[in-house]
C-alpha cells in the first residue's frame, strides 16, 4: 500500500501532515517507540498508549525488530496470535525492521543470496534473505516493513560502501517483487551510502526507481559525526519523492531530529530515550539530567517543571533517584514514562514550528539545551 | 491515634468495616501491597492506584520497610522530602513495619537493649531497638507503625519462644513509652508465641495491657503448616479487642487469607502477589497458572477470562509468556496488575461474603482452587 504525505504545513524543506494508511492515519513528523522483542522495555503497551504531550501527541507508531520476533517466539506464533497489533495489544500503527541491522551486528557470511547468522539466543543457524526478510514481516503484519539492506559501519573505505550499495538495490529489488501483502501493509525502500553524498543520491535514485510505499534512510548516526551525516542525509532526500513519507532509521537525539526535520524527514525511531531512562538520564528543555546524582537526594523538585508527564505530576527527583539507587524497576519505568513524553513534546514543539515558520529558534534552543555533554542540567 | 474498627456486618468471628484515621478511613478486611524500599517492584505508584476489582477494592494502604528506607535513602531523607506519602506519591494510606524482621533474618546480635546488625547494603553496623524504631518511624510518617518485635523461626525450642515472647512484651512497652507522634500515627503491638497457642494468649494478654491503637499477629506463616498455623492465630485472637484491628503479618496465600478473615482478622500484607507475578505464576479462581508453559505459546486466551484487569482485558497467554520468557520488564509488569487485581478481587469476595453470609462457600472454593501444588491450572 502506498503512503503519500498529505502536507498540512511547509517551512523550509520541513513539512507536517497526515500519512493514510490502511488502518487509518498518523501525523508527522512521528516519533515511534521501538518496543525490540514485542514491548517498550519497562511499559505495557497500554501504559505506553496512556503517554500524552501536553498537545496530544502520543505514540501513533511502534517499531518492532524482526530478528528478536523471528527467533522469540517466531514470527508463525505471532502470526497465529493475530499478528503484531492483536499479540501486542497495540492500537496504532506498526512498523517492522527487516531484521539485517542486527544480523549484520553478528558478523554473518554475506553472499548475493543473504545473509547467514547464528541465533544469539541458541547458537541455531539462520539465513535472511531479501524474500525471507519479506515473508517473515508479512507474517508480523505490521502496517509498515522494510527491505533487507546492507548497512555498512562508518567509516568504511569507498569500496565497501559501494558494495553495501549496489547489493542493497538488488535486494531491494527482490523484495519489491517478493511483496505480497500489498493491500494492507506498506514496504519500504531503504537509502545506504555512508557519508558519501554522490553514493547516497545514487542509492536512493536506484530505491526510487523502484517505487517503493515510503523510503528510509539508512546506516547513519553509527558512529560519524552529525557534521558529516547531515549533507550525507541532505544528498538522499534530494532524491526522494516529497509526496511520500522519509524515515530516518535509528536516529533519536533531540538536535537530530530537529535537524532532520528541518531537512524534510518525517519519521524517526530510536531506542535512546527508552535506554537513557533506564540508567537514570533524563531528557529535559535545558538538557540531560541524570537522576542518580547526588545533589538530587533531598530535591522536591520535579525532573522538569513544565512537562505534565505523569512522573513530573507527581514524584519528586529525591524519591527517582532513590528509585534508580536501589535499582527498583519503578525507576526505570517513571523515567521512561518522561523520556518518551518528553519526545513526544518535542515532535509536537516540531510540528508548531513547522506551522508557525520559527523552526530556526526551536533548532537554536534545542541546539543549545543538547549540545552538550551527558549529565549537565 | 486510636484505630477501631466501624464494623457493618459479621458472619461467624469475620467482620467487615471500616477503620478510621487521621487521613480518613479504609476498609477491613484489606490487603495491603509490600513497597519494599517504597515502591510496588515493578508498578510506579500512580500505576498502583489505578488497579481496581471488578466491584472497586483497591490499594487502600500501602506498607514499606523501614529497614530498608531506613539504610537507603535514611528516614531523614525521607522525612525531608515530607514522609512518606510525598515521597511515594501514594495518596492512600501507609504502614511500615519495625524493621525488626529483616534484621531478624541477617543474624543480628540481640540483647535486651536491641539488635545490632550489619547493613546489606554497605556492611556498615547499626544498632535497632525499640525506641529507634519507633522515632525512625515518626520520621518516615506512615498513618499506621508497628513495634519492635522478636520473631522467633519456626520450629523453636520453647525456652526461645518465651524468650522471645517476653522480649517483645519488654519492647513494646518501652516503644508504647516512646512514641510522640500520637495525633496522627497509630503504633500497632505485635502477638508472638509461635504455634504454641498458651504462648499466644500469654503475648496477647501483655500487648493488650499496654493499650495499643491496634493490634497484629506476627511470627506466623514462617514455614510451619497451616493446621498449626490456624490454631496459633485463634488463641491469639480470642484475647485480643474486638473493637480494634487484627493485622496479620506477612500472610497473603489465597487459604490462609480467607481462613484468618472467617477468624477475625482485618488485615493482610503479603510480597507472595508481586513476587509470583516477577516469576510468571498467577493467581486466578482456578489455582495457580504457570505462564511460562510450553503449552500457553499460542494461546489467544487471557490469564483469567472472568478477571478485569488491564492485563486479563488486553493481552493474552500466549504474549505474557512470551515477555516472560525473553525476559521483558513487561512481563513483570502485567504480571503484577493481574495478580494484585486479583488480590483485590478475593478481598472483595471475603466483604461481600461476609455480608451474605456465605463465607463457608467461599472458603470451600478458595481452599479447591488453591489447595493443589504449585503450577496447575
Amino acid at each position: 500500500m502506498r503512503l503519500e504525505v498529505d502536507i498540512d504545513a511547509q517551512c523550509g524543506l520541513a513539512r507536517t501532515g497526515k500519512v493514510a494508511t490502511a488502518r487509518g492515519s498518523f501525523e508527522v513528523p512521528c516519533f515511534m517507540p521501538v518496543g525490540t522483542r514485542g514491548s517498550i522495555r519497562a511499559l505495557g503497551t497500554h501504559q505506553l498508549e496512556e503517554l500524552s504531550s501536553p498537545g496530544g501527541v502520543r505514540a501513533e507508531v511502534m517499531l518492532c525488530n524482526t530478528y528478536h520476533l523471528m527467533l522469540r517466539p517466531g514470527a508463525g506464533v505471532v502470526e497465529s496470535l493475530g499478528g503484531l497489533h492483536a499479540f501486542t495489544g497495540f492500537g496504532g500503527h506498526m512498523l517492522t525492521d527487516s531484521g539485517g541491522y542486527q544480523v549484520f551486528s553478528l558478523d554473518p557470511e554475506v553472499t548475493d543470496r543473504g545473509a547467514e547468522f547464528r541465533s544469539t539466543y541458541d547458537g541455531s543457524r539462520h539465513l535472511l534473505t531479501p524474500e525471507s526478510a519479506v515473508r517473515t514481516q508479512e507474517m508480523l503484519g505490521a502496517d509498515m516493513q522494510m527491505v533487507l539492506d546492507v548497512c555498512a559501519p562508518l567509516p568504511s573505505p569507498r569500496p565497501l560502501l559501494v558494495e553495501a550499495v549496489e547489493r542493497t538495490a538488488l535486494w531491494a529489488r527482490r523484495a519489491r517483487e517478493a511483496h505480497e501483502r500489498t493491500a494492507d501493509q506498506a514496504l519500504l525502500g531503504i537509502v545506504q551510502g555512508g557519508t558519501d553524498a554522490e553514493l547516497r543520491r545514487r542509492s536512493a535514485g536506484w530505491t526510487v526507481e523502484l517505487d517503493f510505499d515510503g523510503y528510509a534512510i539508512g546506516g547513519l548516526s553509527v558512529g560519524e559525526p552529525r557534521s558529516e551525516m547531515l549533507p550525507a542525509l541532505e544528498a538522499a532526500l534530494e532524491v526522494l519523492p516529497e509526496s511520500q513519507p522519509r524515515y530516518l532509521m535509528g536516529v533519536g537525539d533531540p538536535i537530530s531530529i530537529v535537524e532532520a526535520v528541518a531537512r524534510g524527514v518525517d519519521m524517526f525511531d530510536c531506542v535512546l530515550p527508552t535506554r537513557l531512562a533506564r540508567h537514570g538520564t533524563l531528557l529535559t528543555d535545558r538538557g540531560r539530567l541524570n537522576i542518580k546524582r547526588a545533589e538530587f537526594a533531598s530535591s522536591e523538585e520535579p525532573v522538569d517543571p513544565g512537562c505534565g508527564c505523569a512522573t513530573c505530576s507527581r514524584y519528586s527527583r529525591g524519591y527517582l533517584r532513590h528509585l534508580m539507587r536501589v535499582r527498583e524497576p519503578a525507576g526505570a519505568i517513571l523515567c521512561t514514562i518522561h523520556n518518551l513524553t518528553w519526545m513526544f513534546a518535542l515532535v509536537e514543539a516540531t510540528r508548531s514550528a513547522i506551522r508557525d515558520g520559527s523552526l530556526d529558534a526551536l533548532r537554536r534552543r534545542v541546539a543549545e539545551a543538547h549540545g552538550d555533554g551527558f549529565d549537565g542540567e
